[in-house]
């Protein structure tokens, strides 16, 4: 008997999960249902595809004709599934219904926009999907000022998009610094600091109350007055879209997400439900600096998360462990990356934390390309664990934090990373010390 | 009383030794002998500085006036140890005798020259001090043809220093790859095939039997016919200089080094010198692959050694681990890297091995400075542990290869390190699966 597959959501999550289910079982039938009009792209680049760096084919990896000439994989865009019977195990969409061995959902987040006035208006935008991205783009053109709420790492990204666009940018942040849910104060000081030099305009611990104008925004309202502009666009963070799996009626956790086992299969009234799979931004992760649920929302999970509901909805037995969630992200001239907890989290959290941090180099001080590089390393001060690392710097980043979150994840002390961390050195691409060991001695020293 | 602190040697082992020593113990006295015109230089740096890329005054990092007024270090220049009474604790230079407390011998390594005719003609260098480099750069400006002898790491570099000064560059080579010691053959092919791109000759499997000429060098003789050139560099790696050892007849190891303990304490006749520390390319140490004796011959484990050297001479009792060397170098538009056992060295200890490697890119396919990345991974076939690894690329090495080395130092399986390994994504500065990743899922399909 051929098993039937079938995926809700084209994003990360489901095509990997698609591609991985028909890898693991070339007999089952896959069948994919979105809503969007692209598959498999990345959405992470449409900031720079807004400002023209990156053409829009360009981030589309495949199309639906691919996944069915080369992988065998039916692909149903702008299709939303409107109906799930988990008892029978069938999905309707457009008006048809089929049947299902397993059900994989991976229906990604939908961006928080705040219950305001106004958020209707012509000129008012969202970035989450491609087709997002280009109506900002073909807005943009006639734009003089855009207003970005929310100083997330989206917002940061379509700050400068819309910079190099020759725009005016204001941005209006509820909070007293950047990125507040990933980076320290200090941290956020300086990628602030960068954008303020860019000409970017922050206006901070500022609440939006409603978005002015007649048919067009004409203005944001705030807390701290009025700000004139002729775009707005929301960045104020993306949460679960819950609708397919309230379809089914699937159990959702304290973060407004689905809960899933390590083998991504969700819950029912606190029951598992076998044949169902649910990953990506849809679901909460569990932490593994302590347990509690996390958001992780990264493409780079989603992936991870795709495979081992792929692989388990076509009948292997696979688990994925806790996540530490490493980013990186390219905001001007500054790559900025992190994972694991910031001193904030941990403190809201009850982990009391050391932290230590270290400016250098990326490469010796007598090279002329070098660019700064800032490690800052946070540590419980109980167990001595690194729970958290963020790094700042012009060049360099991916593979620091891709060490030092492994480091978090093997419950690595401070001083154990120290005395197992020999580093490469040749004076044209690093130190002889690196300054994520400076960051990490200097840390060991305030103990 | 006054801690007296003698220091022979003023390399990176040295010189870090002799700051950490003063550091530690504030009112010692610290004398540092060299026989070296400069002190605390890169040495790693010579190729470049040949070549004119960096300027040879940057390459210092300070002079002997700084130690004394800075760090409150005496440092005695062209200065030969000529005795040392290891019974009475005193040490003679300059036909003086000096007390000493603790002892640090860091005198580093000199190059292999193979006993040839010839190799003290004129036109024949090593390339090991800022002097012999000055001395290269000054003969290379009337020099048509070079002929290296070895094609090592410094070979290499040296090639490309060469070729971008317009020379003729011929390298000749025993062994049947480059950089033999520590890169598997497909991954030295690669770096072979980049610069023979840049015009480099490379006469393989072949022996040097004389250099010839009168007075001046004329060709070099081989196994394979003569080569004619007016200049010959002999980069036929280097070995511990046991001059200064063998004044007190340390013990020397089957690497014809100084055996030293995890204290970096020295051995006579198989008894343990508690008074004297040797630190730096003078020593053998500890393999973290297995329980063998290394040659690490690297400026960032001198460093390491020299700090523990240093505070332990100071009266603390610190100890360094086994080693799995991590180095990182650019040659030409190349950055290449390797930490642990190559293929071959696991082989001759009697590891069976099994190897994974992926190509990929250091962003996303879609940026157009997207640059390849070839990395691969070696494991024990029995243990699954992580004994090796190998990057060429054309950026971004650094933290991967630090990453990897503390996979291996930490003794991971190849599956617990794809299991705890999360790895961030921006498309403009790395891809959704690390292609370090993407070698360890190839490795463990191997299995």
């Amino acid at each position: 008997m051929v098993r039937n597959i079938i995926v809700i959501g084209s994003g990360a999550a489901g095509m990997t999960a698609a591609s991985t289910a028909k890898r693991s079982d070339p007999d089952a039938s896959v069948l994919v249902f979105t809503k969007d009009e692209y598959v498999a792209y990345s959405p992470c680049a449409i900031p720079w595809a807004i400002e023209g760096k990156i053409k829009w084919e360009d981030i589309v990896m495949h199309d639906p004709s691919f996944y069915k000439k080369e992988r065998g994989i039916d692909v149903y865009v702008k299709t939303t599934v409107t109906a799930i019977d988990g008892v029978n195990k069938a999905v309707v969409a457009n008006g048809e219904t089929y049947r299902y061995d397993s059900l994989i959902i991976a229906t990604g987040g939908i961006v928080s926009v705040p219950p305001v006035d106004g958020t209707n208006l012509e000129g008012v935008f969202t970035v989450k999907t491609i087709k997002d991205g280009k109506l900002v783009q073909t807005a943009a053109r006639d734009s003089k000022t855009v207003v970005i709420v929310g100083a997330g790492i989206i917002g940061l990204e379509m700050s400068l998009a819309f910079r190099r666009m020759g725009k005016r940018v204001i941005i209006v942040e509820v909070m007293s610094q950047v990125m507040s849910r990933i980076v320290d104060d200090d941290m956020a000081d300086l990628i602030q600091k960068h954008l303020e030099g860019d000409g970017i305009e922050f206006i901070m611990e500022t609440s939006i109350l409603a978005v002015r104008g007649i048919e067009r925004v004409e203005a944001v309202v705030t807390t701290g007055g009025e700000y004139l502009c002729d775009m707005v666009v929301f960045a104020t963070g993306v949460r679960a879209d819950l609708s397919v799996p309230g379809l089914l009626g699937l159990d959702v956790g304290q973060l407004k997400a689905v809960v899933v086992a390590p083998t991504m299969q969700p819950y029912k009234m606190g029951c598992m439900v076998s044949d169902v799979f649910v990953a990506g931004d849809v679901v909460q992760c569990q932490s593994a600096v302590m347990k509690i649920p996390v958001m992780s929302q990264l493409g780079s999970t989603a992936v991870r998360q795709g495979i081992v509901a792929g692989m388990n909805a076509a009948g292997c037995n696979k688990v994925i462990g806790p996540v530490v969630s490493p980013w990186v992200s390219v905001i001007g001239s500054l790559h900025v990356a992190g994972s694991g907890f910031s001193r904030d989290i941990a403190l809201r959290n009850g982990i009391k934390t050391v932290d230590g941090k270290a400016v250098g180099f990326t490469c010796a001080r007598y090279c002329s390309d070098k660019k700064k590089i800032v490690v800052k390393i946070i540590a419980d001060v109980t167990s001595h664990k690194i729970i958290g690392a963020q790094i700042v710097s012009g060049e360099d980043v991916t593979g620091r934090i891709n060490w030092l979150a492994s480091a978090i994840m093997n419950g690595m002390t401070v001083e154990d990373f120290i005395a197992n961390s020999e580093t490469a050195y040749c004076p044209l691409v690093s130190t002889v010390r690196d300054v994520v060991i400076l960051a990490a001695n200097e840390l060991c020293s305030r103990f």
